[in-house]
């Protein structure tokens, strides 16, 4: 369940005293990698969802891009843009951290990040483009293969070590939704299991933790969404309560 | 002066013990940004130029990717990405801190790095393009109006303080590059001097900072260069001794 998304005209709710406040959308993988932080590092906030397609005017003035994930600070501070609202938090509030105390581990985790970008574009065209291009989906595959071989490496459940880091959060709501290119798709498009043994048992960990189950949705929810926004009207308040 | 960039063929220069070695090529905006760091953080390191169009196989070896800036260890690591490089040397090298100490700040520096690529994108538009959309100059006049904005609020000659940080650093290669539009295309785009009074102003100190100096070409140099890639053989040794 969630509140419904706000659109023009509405009023931007107060902000609640010693709380964050993030502006999200529920299907948007990015302003979930808010989510999973927030609550990764169990730091007290709420949620205004908002429309996407027909933004609110109070956004716009908070962040002139209108973009979700949208941070907002007790001071009137904003901040936006995935990544570098997730390492603010994790520079800000330092219990529970996300990434690997050497620079250099964590730099390699941020390249493992930005490389991922790779297997997210192609996502969006596999679920968007009319011909399906089988190659596209090796090239996803091959992508996702890099993360498996650095799984083996490391050789612990996630790539943070016993619990979800950086890295884990950050992917993750891509993987959270690798499934819906079967069900839009068909049977030629499930994930071979022999080639991703080590990230599809990460998948069923990740599943289990406690942060990740807080934004949880499962593939059949997020493939209706992605039906409607495919059709030209995305069902923002899918589960918004009345 | 630059030493010649290697190609296909070559072979891979010994690494210098105490030394970082910086793979770059002379007029890459990107690797620039590395060097900018290097330089400013005074930390010792060596460089090896390299031929992007024909690369050398022991680039592709050491990074699968064959991208510049990429920066080698003594221990055989390799980082890649110059954003991901940049916040590594400030982190594995604290002397001359090079981001505000505020996690906020921080951010919001980071924020303002990652906007500035449209600008970037936008500059490689004017280069590359047979017909020159005046609407797409004043974009990128606008992108820079931001920046001019957030030094008039800052009130310090460079938006680091008293001298460069990483935001400075960051988007220097491109503003070290900005008049080659007008030597390209004509005296219509002449940046308007009084829409960027401060920006220009922060250019010319810049200029004279020991770091950016180590690195600098004229507009001229660079607008050769450009004109050589658009030719379709980029003169990667334009400037190298024998």
């Amino acid at each position: 369940m969630s509140t419904k998304h706000l659109g023009p005209g509405s009023v931007a709710p107060p902000i609640t005293p010693g709380k964050l406040r993030l502006y999200s959308m529920r299907f948007c993988p990015y302003a979930q990698r808010i989510h999973l932080v927030l609550d990764a590092k169990q730091i007290p906030y709420d949620v205004v969802y908002v429309n996407l397609t027909r933004k609110p005017e109070w956004l716009l003035e908070k962040n002139e891009l209108g973009k979700v994930p949208c941070l907002e600070f007790e001071s009137g501070e904003i901040l936006y843009e995935s990544l570098i609202i997730a390492d603010y938090l994790d520079e800000a509030y330092p219990q529970n951290g996300l990434y690997p105390t050497d620079p250099m581990a964590k730099a390699k985790d941020r390249l493992l990040i930005e490389r991922f970008n790779t297997v997210i574009t192609i996502m969006y065209k596999l679920y968007a483009e009319t011909i399906v291009d089988r190659d596209l989906f090796d090239k996803a595959l091959a992508g996702l293969e890099v993360l498996d071989r650095e799984l083996a490496k490391r050789g612990t459940p996630f790539f943070g070590g016993s619990k979800p880091g950086m890295l884990d959060l950050m992917i993750w709501p891509w993987c959270e939704r690798a499934d819906i290119i079967r069900v839009l798709r068909g049977d030629q498009y499930v994930i071979p299991r022999e080639r991703l043994l080590r990230l599809l048992e990460w998948r069923t960990a990740m599943k289990e933790d406690p942060a990740v189950r807080g934004s949880y949705l499962d593939t059949e929810t997020h493939a209706k969404y992605i039906r409607s926004r495919l059709a030209g009207s995305p069902q923002y308040d899918m589960l918004a309560s009345a």
